[in-house]
């Protein structure tokens, strides 16, 4: 396998057998002069793709991804069950018995991280103090009432679920998932993805840019009982990859920092193995964790077709990333990480301004889906 | 808080700060002559709209809402929950030791209070004999295969959820519901909604008008296996509201009697208090039966996007009535009775003549959520 | 009642009161030359209907109806509840030990049958070679991760269900399926219907013809990302109607070999009771094995509205053969055979070459529907 070096518009590395992708990636440069990028796929454990492009962002750059942060939480948890750690069928207040009030009792560590256990907000609404506290938000969670009875509905848990998550490894490791995913994964692997921005990283923060609405598009918003109740908390002067108030801290449903390559490096260093060393979780547990298990109606999103495996999301219409044992996640800004178990790629993508009306950019979920087709 | 007396075509009394909200209630009376309504509101426990309009209707008459008399098992059932004496996780065979046949010994209380048990109707079909008797039909229902495998699926049960609250209500108190209704909530908390009609409120009652369906409209029904046989109990000459004998006898699944301020009343007992006294249920309870237990496809309306709490429907995309703890029944004629534990609004109309295709009134829809939003 | 003699382009022999049904099927022969069906019905257990027409096919002709093969299943599971020897309700696991392994331990032999164990292939994709061994396959799918948490979706397990079925059959009988539907159900009924193709019968087999595809007709298939994957086996020259080697082998999910009449026998052997025989099934095992366990979203087929009872296929929009207790089968190629318990219809439906695009052809799902209605 060889990388060669590019020297076009677009700058990095590729694999040869990449010719096609290439090209269509320096098309999207030349077509978009605002448009800027990084790209990242390892093929069973090797680079076969590292390059960026565009005015705003440079090989070393790194952004808040918002929600592609989430495959952090997921990856955590991997690395508890891969050793024995934590149960998925086990209750949750086994582990953290608080959260057995309010008729929680039987929510399952499956339901409560696949958006089944109704927690989307506490009542009333969390404060941005509560979220960015590690243990504030969790306990109100845990004294909440779930907005649907568990294990019958799901939802996107956009925020919550990085401070469900967030206390979930700490009841099981006494380290906070920022502590557990530094030292046991991050560090260990060299990935260029942290949970938060570290003070040495500052100088390489490039800030998002807002996505343009064509004004064409007169879509009214569909009617979400649960929607307003669950933003509510986004309110206000706190974004999770804008304000430094929060991704200094890191919450870990969107305030992660990071290259693609990091991204991508991190899913290989999981699921393939990276630098001739095996992947730190075994084909069970990779099956465990990227397994669906829900598919449908999103009760937060109101939409259709929606699917989660153990907190990553899952190939669906509007995110065909990749085969049916694929997973990964999204931002609500365009960038994607992702990996397929079947084809050995893991890939991501970051941007930064993405294109309307949000969520993965749809050349980067072709992109990834068509990288696997071609390297296996 | 000021009520004022309304002096237009609206009678009654409201809140001065529902000035826009009695002017939309005149703008309904002016643009149509023949419509004829009862609103009611409470808010935090205190009355904030008690007005009436249009030829049909006074202060004191009272209608036959169809199914917003489900709100009367939904309460009862929050009662018993209350007290200790109903636990929603129990099997139903627990209480009613026949209901094990036919493959329903797993069934719980939650399921068949959220139309999941599969029995909207019974093989072969009940007959009104059965259905207007406190017995027959619940020992016709525990002895039938269910439609579906209880807790796959749910659909709308239509009549028979309330012969089976009925019978339930009867297993745990020895009293069927109509007396546990009429002595535990509609007396003591001065109610003006019965179920069935005592003899001493005959001379109120004034009949509901049929809706008129638009030339214009050729809507085919959507086909549903179910539909027909859950509803062929229905034909013939008795009809749920316009029957005196289905009046008569107060069938808990659409045959109560009442007026909105008695309705809205109704709520804000149960949930806010009223004239100084705490609610008759505490905020846990009123949590769990307004909690939601199913949403999607409903098997015997072949529609989607129903939601149900316990007995009670939740707000969905057709039903938009309040926020995500908001719970509440309409009725196929217009009426609509809900409460939001959010807003603290107790909310009720009733109507003479619905408007077509049928269900809430969607005017009535936008002001229950309109109110909860301006008072809050 | 009497069975006249058919004289015109329909051969056979019909109930009178079916004038209007015969007059149906010679017009679909009249306005198309090359169509070729059978028919046939049996009403409370005595034929009603048994007929065909057009140049492919005679009185004794034999096809591969595809998944209308899939009934056998049902009824041999149902033969074995009703002996009471398997329970729906147990565990796989109980009587299949190896099932347990990669977080199967709990899946029941109802999720199993109605396509909710997420096992629509095992990882990596079976071969032919596999799928066409007694255990082979079975022992491939029990070493597999399901696709999506058991019981928490379903998708059409196309062919593995029947080497599903086949192993499960065998563990509680120590008899292939196909030993036990030849031995329990076919020769004592004498039903022309056999899982495989018996050499005695080899001179009556009439293949397949295409369908053909409108070339109006230019709508994309839906994403999907298990179809691909779940097919997959299927390609090469190996298909289960038209190739020698799989009808000759039977295999349970698609290479039955027989007649109409056949099929409609079966179903009135097993419902009804034929030939002043009682029916084979209770009416209690009736009402488990034809009871809706899932319905809404097909992981597999992408498609919406589909429901299944124990392997059997229920009436759905799509497919509304009969009323909320009907079950049965179609196949790829427009054949169907299907019961409605509440009616006594038995009824199958065979042709050479369905209309595109395939599945139950509409017209034999309207006469299934349109022969309960005039006959009860």
């Amino acid at each position: 396998m060889t990388l060669s070096t590019l020297t076009g518009v677009l700058q990095g590395r590729a694999d040869d057998r990449l010719a096609e992708v290439v090209a269509r990636l320096e098309g999207f440069l030349a077509s978009d002069p605002d448009l800027s990028f990084q790209v990242a796929a390892f093929h069973d454990g090797a680079p076969v793709l590292d390059a960026w492009g565009g005015p705003h962002l440079g090989e070393h750059s790194v952004t808040v991804p918002y929600s592609v942060t989430k495959n952090t939480i997921g990856l955590s948890v991997g690395l508890l069950v891969e050793r024995g750690d934590l149960d998925l069928d086990e209750r949750v207040s086994h582990y953290w018995p608080e959260f057995a009030a309010k008729g929680k009792g039987a929510v399952t560590v499956r339901q409560l991280l696949s958006h089944q256990a109704g927690l989307p907000q506490a009542t009333p609404p969390l404060s941005w103090e509560e979220l960015l506290d590690h243990h504030a938000a969790a306990e109100r969670l845990a004294a909440s009432w779930p907005f649907w009875h568990p294990g019958s509905a799901f939802g996107y848990h956009a925020i919550t679920i990085g401070n469900l998550g967030d206390e979930l490894v700490y009841r099981v490791t006494g380290r906070t998932l920022h502590e557990f995913y530094e030292q046991e994964i991050r560090a260990p692997h060299d990935v260029d993805f942290f949970l938060g921005l570290p003070a040495s990283e500052e100088g390489r923060l490039v800030d998002l840019l807002p996505m343009i609405r064509p004004v064409s598009d007169t879509t009214e918003p569909a009617f979400s009982a649960l929607g307003p109740v669950v933003f509510a908390s986004m309110a206000g002067d706190v974004d999770l990859a804008l304000s430094p108030r929060s991704w200094r801290y890191g919450h870990p449903a969107g305030s992660g920092t990071g290259t693609a390559r990091g991204l991508a490096r991190l899913f290989a260093a999981a699921v393939t193995g990276i630098d001739a060393n095996p992947a730190f979780l075994s084909a069970d547990t990779v099956s465990q964790i990227g397994q669906q298990q829900i598919r449908g109606y999103d009760e937060v999103l109101h939409q259709h077709d929606r699917a989660h495996a153990i907190v990553f999301q899952k190939p669906s219409q509007q995110l065909a990333f990749g085969g049916p044992r694929a997973f990964g996640h999204d931002g609500a800004m365009g960038a994607l990480a992702c990996v397929d178990p079947d084809t050995g790629l893991s890939f991501a993508w970051t941007i930064v301004r993405g294109p309307w009306p949000g969520g993965a950019d749809p050349r980067a979920v072709a992109l990834a889906r068509d990288l696997g087709r071609i390297l296996s």
